[in-house]
């Protein structure tokens, strides 16, 4: 599900990817066949996968993969079936053996393969404006209509009853029934995720997807990217106010309610019925609970219980807030 | 004044309009008919009202509407020549009505009645770049200019020496004399209005317009939204600056300089000759007076009185802040 | 190097230069040709410069400028030799006889000297999507990719191997080799300056540009300002995510990280190796040292030393902030 998009260029010789991160070929294994690239959960036989913190030790123990690039400190956590691949930076590497398999998750060029719908066979199942776009591998459902000047990159399909504005440029997403995606959003592109490196960053490969449930809306001038190693999501039935930006592997419950201006940082997890005021912020990596109510303009810097209701920068109970602030 | 462009379906039977609302047909008006819907205040004889809130009770007792979708609890504080009708849920029942005089109120799809401009009767009183659409409706006055790509939706009306640059779409809007509008605003869409409800948020009807008085300047990729019941309004010579977001029924003042990414929530006014720093917020529903002075980076939750400068999150008094965080 | 696109309509009498600021024209100097309009610092014989706050008074001491624009309690520090013309209000008078030189710095219609590149010479060097425009004095390298619906304006020099997405708008900008702008930006508007005046604010000249630096990756919805008298600069490496705001004159130093919905207000100096989260604002005319981070969401208000590591708002050490704040 993570990766339904991308092309998988492999499988490889294992001597390949020695050869990709400047190792020595290992000559027992040179002419194996590695077919994919994984986390260490998903990964099985003849894959290869990634292992770089020692709070992952349990999965490491476990995984089914076939080899798995890590350090010399924690190649001992790893199951003995496991052939680990000892390297200096581990993302790094990942990074590199994950553009071999999938070059075209790194390039997000405009996409040349599109189409002026006119000359689809979209032309007589979906209600279009001007100047419309279609990319390859664009699927459409019953009843969708398509504003002025508005790009269906490639790796798009969208379900029944939506209606996209225009001046939107959507790529490597799902969008389910009944979704409304207003004018000037951006979906689909890959985060803000790379290696800093002086002169030259190094970007890592976002294999991930956009999904928006059922009944979304979303405002114009958003931006949603797609996930690096796991796919964002927005839930059933939330609605997105104008010029949000949601990055990369974030997921939004169902039900949810996000003001103008928000940001929700990579990674972040947000639960069901939640609402958030205007421009208020959401750091990465935090875990936000069910019908929590975040006040505009606060920022939430660590992870919130369920039923709370949180207020000011860094975000607090928001009765103790306005107590200090009167 | 408030709703000069959306068409009105109506006259409607009670009967039609007891219907959905789910409601008995009441035998005694039946056939009456009702011409439209309005707020307390401006509904006269045989047009239908809301009442929702005991705030609005002097008002709600000389109302001239005919009919008022109202409470058990409010009925009594009504005109006795209104009739009432008692719902659970007033604003729920008053979006329905509204929707039923006003379809294309709740449609914010893409204006399928779009031309190139090259087809219309403004190819020779225009500037205009490429792709210029221009949908149903529209006026200019002379002298205008219009940017490569931007899209005159339906209902708009804009007056003399006016200045709109590319990718942008206005639609329900009175642009007057002078304006400036950049590259990339979206302007009299829908605002961010609904009533949740599980699995299915329920839209209410926005009929109002946005209004832009004369010499105002409008940034790159600012979003104005139009009003729900009444006009979102800016002033004559006010200056917005890039990535602003104004949400429906918002009315600013004249002389105003709003700067670089500020909000401001729903039904806030502002005054005349009001500063607004960069990535300000201001909630709902406040009232900010004249010559006021709010510093970047605030957040507004209180309503301003005239001539007084704040900062902070939750502002106050920009001296008392700078003070207390030396 | 300021200025190297706008035409100068100069040169021009002195008498014409009395007659914008409409004083009495002075009959010793009045045939003298004045050829341009620059900073104290950078102006030379028969040209003319403006000298408005006594902290610039050392360099007023040494100007070579013919002529200054200044205030009759300002010119008794000025070069003997640079005959000083009185005014009102200095930066106003500058105005006008900048905008005299340079007309086409204020004036930010839509360009309508663009082309569809399939019926430019660079149809045959660069790749590019449907509907791509491209106006005066534009050149290319090698390798370059522009995305469906951009409009490179007129006055843009693009380097080698550059990728522009699709709804961008570009001009008056110098880009360099291995340079990312994504979708939906627009680069090299005029910033929001102007002199406030009840009615009718006046605006000034933009004759700056936009220079971004070889390596630099620039986020969906970017807006980047050009510059006043001076540029704005993004440097080499440096990386903007999605709907940052640079205004006008910023420096941003090398290999820095800017994450989402950051602004950076006018004139503004970034370091080297900065790290900004999201939503974070920067005040106007601060410098921000190198290797400094800023926390998500800050607002700094004050200028920042190497290597310091901030947060809050205002923001301040972040361990102290971060204690005060548990």
């Amino acid at each position: 599900m993570q990766n339904p998009f991308f092309k998988n260029n492999g499988p490889f010789n294992f001597s390949d990817i020695l050869n990709i991160l400047n190792l020595d070929v290992d000559s027992n294994y040179q002419d194996q066949k590695i077919t994919d690239i994984k986390d260490l959960l998903s990964s099985v036989k003849n894959e290869i996968t990634f292992f770089h913190s020692k709070k992952y030790k349990d999965i490491a123990k476990n995984t089914k993969a076939s080899f798995c690039i890590t350090t010399d400190n924690l190649k001992n956590e790893l199951n003995k079936d496991c052939k680990p691949i000892i390297v200096h930076n581990v993302l790094v590497s990942t990074s590199k053996v994950t553009e071999k398999f999938y070059p075209e998750s790194i390039n997000d060029n405009f996409d040349d393969t599109v189409n002026d719908i006119k000359d689809t066979k979209f032309k007589d199942i979906v209600k279009f404006g001007k100047n419309v776009l279609i990319g390859e591998n664009v699927k459409f459902g019953d009843k969708c209509s398509i504003g002025h000047n508005t790009i269906i990159e490639k790796n798009v399909s969208i379900g029944n009853n939506c209606s996209i504005g225009s001046n939107t440029i959507i790529r490597n997403s799902f969008i389910k029934d009944n979704v409304k995606i207003l004018d000037n959003c951006i979906i689909g592109k890959h985060g803000f995720g790379f290696f800093p490196n002086d002169n030259k960053n190094l970007r890592y490969p976002h294999i991930g997807i956009v999904i928006i449930q059922d009944n979304c809306e979303i405002g114009c001038g958003c931006t949603i990217d797609r996930g690096s190693m796991s796919n964002t999501i927005i839930g059933k039935n939330t609605y997105l106010d104008n010029q949000i930006h949601i990055a990369h592997n974030v997921k939004i419950g169902e039900n949810s309610i996000i003001a103008g201006q928000v940001g929700i940082a990579g990674s972040s997890i947000i639960g069901n019925s939640v609402k958030i005021g205007g421009q208020a912020g959401i750091s990465g990596h935090l875990k936000i609970g069910n019908n929590v109510e975040i006040a505009g303009g606060s920022g939430v810097i660590k992870s919130i219980a369920d039923n709370s209701k949180v207020m000011g920068y860094p975000a607090k109970n928001i009765r103790e807030f306005l107590k200090e602030n009167q």
